[in-house]
């Protein structure tokens, strides 16, 4: 915690010189390209994308010349282009005669309300959608955010070779999330789990026991769960962790504002499961393997989903796959600030493999009661090489009795 | 959490008959105040509020005649007026000829591409803003929904009694903080800590000790904290909790959906704290006796901030109050499903105190080189009296050393 400390200086940016300006030149290839001549960004993960840090308020990046950076708050932040305001009406006064002819705003996140608001400090400027292009931007990592998802990633396998030790018989799912959560945090998990947009949420991860694996939930997770109460219907739900069932581990790993996902299957005494949930464990082990072997820059992200159907198919697994009551429509994600970026590996993924990426797969199986199975990792895509960032045992794990 | 099973039915309203009337009638008569003769709901602490879960999709409520609940997921949801869609576009079908002239959207939550995607389907409509309405309908409780915050603030008292038995001398903030989080948790708070608007945010809660208290944050809490790393600046920093300085407790009460909102200041070892710091804490105490007294339906919300900022002059701790490096500019909130909601207890609020507000009054102090202090309770409005719901000592508990 004291690394906070030493970088919280009064320095807006805490980013290096050289690394701010590789993702601002990224941004500016893409508007260029879009025709988009300047872009007023709001949403948190984005201005932390662009600074290294979140502050309330805008940041102005015009196509050529300095970006400004509009705070609101907190005080005291200086640095080239901070230019402090209480209202975004003021941040006219600072473009002034340089209105660009279009606009970019994150239309897919900020409220009608707030863009209504912006399009009026840019009362001669078209406005186009900046989220797509800022998604676009961030789903190609820089070395220095891969080396971040790293070391969360290293964090991440650390907390997740201690769970045996957190079991103890009698425990319900929900006791289990609890001590997983507490030591995460212990190892400095930041806890928060950005979500891009509001309608998905979830609470420090997922832990899936038994039965409640098949209980469909609201949110468009690859599992669902009944959860704790009906305000927030996903996840652990009380169940038991009996021998003959499974415990799935989807929890939280965000160690430094950069994410890795993981899951691993968990069960208590060997030996007890059903072939069937073998099986399909192995078989997620497998799509593993197929995947990563075609996850090369170039690939299509639906012909991996595609694969993945394949050997799914091959092996009679289907009414299991991604969910038995309800199935998820996606198979993988990026992964890095947010939890849901780019690229999606879905069956009418437009998306495009490409150096940079980062991407969870999670090839999973829910079987009627015994639960669920299959791995979850998270991937870097090299030019000539996949990249594991949660490499750790993938076999299920038998808790002691 | 058999509690969720039990409920947890196929049915999709989990609210009483009469419930899920009275907030539909409160709703239909701000509608027909408004001119408003539709509207469409998305925003999942709305929908919760509207029928007791949360679901993906949207509920339509015609001035008249029935509600319809469009669901996308979770599969399997059945009761009146259930129509399950795989696109907003589907909603036109149902609606049909019965096109309301004014459709309320939620203007200031829903994102600028949703609701150009909504207005699509209302082709003849006027768009009205539906947020502001449904916050006013919110604001004012019903009986049912008091008995859920009643309830959480029974649990969240129980854990905030124990926190003293957590403490162990050479704790750091963070470390008591997971603490907590562990115990609330097996109490069974759903650590979901519900924000209106995706510009905040906090993990399960604020714990700030000695002179952290006064780093000032990017999101609008009444308290800051530089946080454990950039990515999410607020809070506990890694401070050691040392003798001579205090930790305040403001951490997350959901525990059934309907949240309390408390805060407690603890510090190691009797006797040590300046006479300053003493003497803004009991100042705190005294504004909330002098508010209460006067929150009753009718009073101005500006007008108990008023009266704070009085009592806070004649005592000389104005450069305290609120935060010293940075200072917010509210003192009380409405609470309730969401942590933000009306009425503001602010300079320029335009609220008035209603019967059914549950508010929480935050009046608190920044001490130089000691730390927060101040209390939090969450009040509940009545006709004729203040209900307190975090009801317990409220004095500085001394750990033991």
């Amino acid at each position: 915690m004291s690394h906070m400390k030493d970088v919280l200086r009064n320095r807006l940016i805490l980013l290096s010189h050289d690394e701010a300006g590789r993702r601002l030149a990224r941004i500016r290839s893409l508007m260029e390209r879009a025709g988009m001549r300047g872009m007023l960004v709001s949403d948190n993960a984005n201005k932390y994308y662009l600074t290294g840090r979140v502050f309330a308020g805008y940041v102005y990046i015009p196509i050529s010349g300095e970006a400004i950076y509009f705070v609101r708050r907190p005080v005291e932040l200086d640095g080239d282009g901070v230019v402090y305001i209480r209202k975004p009406e003021e941040i006219t006064l600072s473009i002034g005669l340089g209105m660009p002819e279009t606009i970019g705003l994150e239309l897919d996140t900020a409220p009608y309300s707030l863009i209504k608001r912006l399009r009026l400090i840019f009362p001669g400027s078209e406005i186009a959608n900046a989220s797509a292009l800022l998604r676009n931007a961030r789903s190609i990592k820089t070395d220095a955010e891969i080396d971040m998802i790293r070391r969360s990633g290293i964090k991440h396998r650390h907390v997740y070779s201690r769970i045996p030790r957190l079991f103890r018989p009698g425990m319900s799912d929900m006791e289990l999330q609890v001590e997983i959560e507490r030591l995460s945090r212990l190892e400095g998990c930041l806890g928060q789990f950005r979500i891009s947009g509001d309608s998905m949420e979830l609470y420090m991860g997922n832990v899936l026991a038994g039965e409640n694996a098949d209980a469909p939930s609201p949110y468009d997770f690859a599992m669902g769960g009944a959860g704790a109460d009906p305000s927030l219907p996903v996840g652990a739900d009380g169940t038991l962790i009996v021998p003959g069932t499974t415990v799935m581990v989807d929890m939280n790993g965000n160690f430094d504002g950069y994410m890795t996902d993981m899951t691993r299957v968990f069960s208590p005494e060997s030996g007890k499961l059903p072939e069937l949930a073998l099986k399909a464990h192995q078989c997620s082990i497998d799509i593993h393997r197929a995947l990563t072997d075609m996850m090369r820059p170039g690939t299509e992200a639906k012909a991996l989903w595609q694969r993945a159907e394949e050997i799914v198919k091959e092996r009679d697994l289907h009414p299991y796959y991604m969910g038995h009551r309800q199935h998820a429509g996606f198979i993988g994600h990026g992964v890095g600030i947010e939890i849901n970026e780019l690229p999606v590996i879905a069956p009418r993924s437009r998306d495009i493999i490409q150096a940079g990426n980062v991407i969870a797969l999670e090839p999973k199986f829910v079987i009627p009661r015994v639960g669920a199975v299959g791995i979850e990792n998270t991937y870097a895509v090299h030019a000539d090489r996949v990249e594991c960032l949660t490499n750790s045992p993938e076999e299920i794990v038998y808790f002691d009795l």
